[in-house]
């Protein structure tokens, strides 16, 4: 089955990075937008563009009834969901389907076993991934948490289930410690979540982030693209993200690759996803969590494969096959891709939105830019604050650092604070420059 | 020897990506321009900048004198000349050696040779190269024009030597023809050019313009680095152009290539370099020319071969080894170049100066710009009308098609004609689809 139409349930530059594959495919493009993005650039190149309704996300870019009405108004073959949104949101996936509406990504069974992150856990080990040690599932009581304890070590880690975004969160550094916060940590989880169950996990110092890219098709193939490298992050936000990663030997990619397939397979995945693991300088390395849909920084991966990701998962999604094997991948040279925030730095990355008076990306050899910015748009407040991916692409770290300086150097917005500066800065630093940097190193360094 | 400082003496697009490649390589930069280009990129982006003279040619960018002196006062240790104006001038490669200053490019020797056609082909045969069979030299009487004719076969062109531009020449399709022509040629050439001189070659159709990319250092190491297929031309100006050639087979490549290497070493080249070629669809090829400095279509080769050819030059010039063997020089995939010009294609790609009010160059996956055009700048009457250089690269010459359409249509540039809409038809063309088109292909299709 071919593709005619394909609606984007999406904004900004993913959206028109899905645009532009489509019209590459030949494929025709339906844009919905909100009332704060009529102006948007996803909305002038798309070929048919709906309003789906107001400003606020729950109403347009979350409003599921109105963007199933665009699409079936349009004779839409197909959604495109990008990332956020409803990206990884199962109800929407089976809508899709019962509509007859092809959901690009996976299936709903498989965005609710890895969203579920017990079982997302429990299905990695059954399928030979290591996780991060911790108990099997939540805690029953004091004296079961003392014995995982002395079972897995310390500095332990208690996690509230129905936490997230860093909070609730305590570090044990000993059984004393974890006696006298246990049930403090399950009595705050109850008052701020509604519920009581926290977890425990091995606390790991000295990580890397680090990722692999793996797409699979409806016919049991699936493959990894090698890995990325996330670990420049500021309150678990990625800032900076590099293909392939500078401590990684090629047997422990392999390893981490091989791993990411057998997870993906158990799932019956296909569509493009990603697993998240944290890679210790000993070449250890523990799943995290699997994100069901095609990343930010998916373009570090095409610039040192070759391949284009959004174009393989429209094929996968048509039932095609992979196009290519596991032996064609080829990981060639460095790629770094650098996030502009339209945030101000200097005031603790405060937002920064408002209307771009002069706007001049980048250009060159080994330069691309991911945006839907331009001279005269105005950035709303109430989306992401991300306004262009500066990717580039150099034979070696080194002269991909170099390049990148160099990219960053040219990359004119004016009328807005950029997290340009930042990321000069960031190219500079003697730490990043070795690559032995871990997931605290902006924590621990100022930039 | 490392360079510490390169001046650029050029302006446009060449100039911004002579820049890119010093500021990657930690090379400081002087920018010079003339009255009519103070609000250049290339002056915005150089670390400094001078004016060089008023807004004729002659008076700034080919004023040996007042270049000369920005390179000395500001310390410059080399000189890049870009194309055009001052790079095939061999007197100012012999005053920057005078002057200590390195010329990034070959010597004055090796520019002399090959800027001289009648000694070039010499140089070429004797180096064992195909060149187009003719005349040796100039026609001495009509006996002789007539023993070429029967030695050579029809038809023939007769060329004046102080021709040029497509100017002072005839087509004989037989002897009779011929022996009508000859006279009225050099009588015509006496008149035009204030000399008689004319001499014959084959008159060759159905030819492809195919070039071989070289570079040489210091060493005695010369590298090909494949072809680039030129033949979508007006008026002998090339409008597009790609890597590698569709109807180029392995072997022929290989033989085009080596040749190209023999003429680079016989008249001991350094620098990149391109040697011109006619190719017919038999496989069979001739010299035309060698040009001795980097071309515009540059970029096709270093999308194909992900090598930088600027960067490369400037470490040949500081007397670097080759940082490659041919053997390392790979094809990979598939890369097209649009030539964005300010001119109206509507009537008779007439040049359309003015200011630029919208601009926003196309992104994504497998799209590059070299440009110097912004939004705001009004592009001078005074130079040549190409404001941007439009490159993709994919896979396969289909999907780079389908990139380059996709690149074109998103590219916005208000306030000025452009050649936009033309690129836009020729990509939709069968025959250009096809890749059998010759040079003739624009002469005999209305796009």
């Amino acid at each position: 089955m071919k593709f005619h139409k394909i609606l984007i349930a999406n904004r900004g530059e993913i959206a028109v990075r899905i645009i532009r594959a489509c019209r590459e495919l030949g494929i025709s493009t339906v844009a919905v937008y909100s009332e704060a993005d009529k102006e948007s650039l996803h909305v002038r190149l798309a070929d048919e563009a709906y309003c789906i309704g107001p400003v606020l996300s729950k109403d347009s870019y979350l409003n599921i009834t109105n963007i199933m009405s665009v699409a079936s108004l349009t004779d839409c073959d197909a959604i495109h969901p990008g990332y956020g949104f409803l990206a990884e949101n199962a109800d929407f996936a089976e809508i899709c389907e019962s509509c007859n509406i092809t959901f690009i990504g996976p299936s709903a069974d498989a965005i609710t076993k890895m969203g579920d992150k017990a079982v997302a856990k429990q299905t990695m080990m059954a399928a030979g991934v290591p996780v991060i040690p911790g108990s099997e599932g939540l805690i029953e009581d004091l004296d079961a948490a003392i014995m995982i304890g002395r079972d897995i070590g310390y500095p332990l880690i208690i996690k509230a289930t129905a936490g997230g975004g860093g909070k609730g969160i305590r570090i044990a550094d000993d059984e004393p410690s974890l006696i006298k916060q246990i049930t403090a940590a399950q009595q705050e989880a109850q008052k701020a979540f509604g519920n009581a169950g926290v977890y425990l996990e091995k606390y790991l110092t000295g990580m890397k982030h680090v990722e692999i890219q793996i797409i699979a098709d409806k016919h049991g193939h699936a493959v990894h693209l090698g890995e990325r490298d996330c670990s420049v992050q500021r309150r678990r936000q990625k800032l900076v993200e590099e293909a392939p990663c500078s401590i990684l030997s090629e047997e422990i990619r392999s390893r981490m690759g091989e791993a990411a397939v057998r997870a993906a397979l158990a799932v019956n995945y296909s569509g493009a996803g990603t697993l998240e693991f944290l890679l210790g300088t000993d070449g250890q390395f523990y799943f995290m969590e699997m994100n069901t849909r095609i990343q930010v920084e998916h373009p570090v991966t095409e610039m040192v494969t070759g391949i284009d990701l959004i174009k393989e998962m429209i094929s996968v999604a048509e039932g095609n096959e992979l196009s290519f094997t596991q032996d064609e991948v080829v990981i060639n040279g460095w790629s770094m891709e650098c996030r502009v925030n339209a945030e101000d730095p200097a005031r603790n990355f405060m937002p920064s939105p408002g209307k771009i008076q002069f706007y001049l990306p980048p250009g060159g050899p080994g330069v691309r830019v991911d945006s839907a910015a331009y001279q005269g748009y105005s950035i709303p407040p109430y989306y992401d604050s991300m306004i262009a991916k500066l990717i580039v692409w150099a034979p070696t770290r080194q002269e991909a650092i170099a390049k990148m300086k160099r990219a960053l150097s040219e990359f004119a917005v004016e009328g807005i604070q950029t997290t340009i500066p930042f990321h000069q800065k960031l190219m500079d630093h003697p730490t990043f420059n070795k690559g032995d940097f871990d997931i605290k190193f902006l924590e621990e360094n100022e930039i």
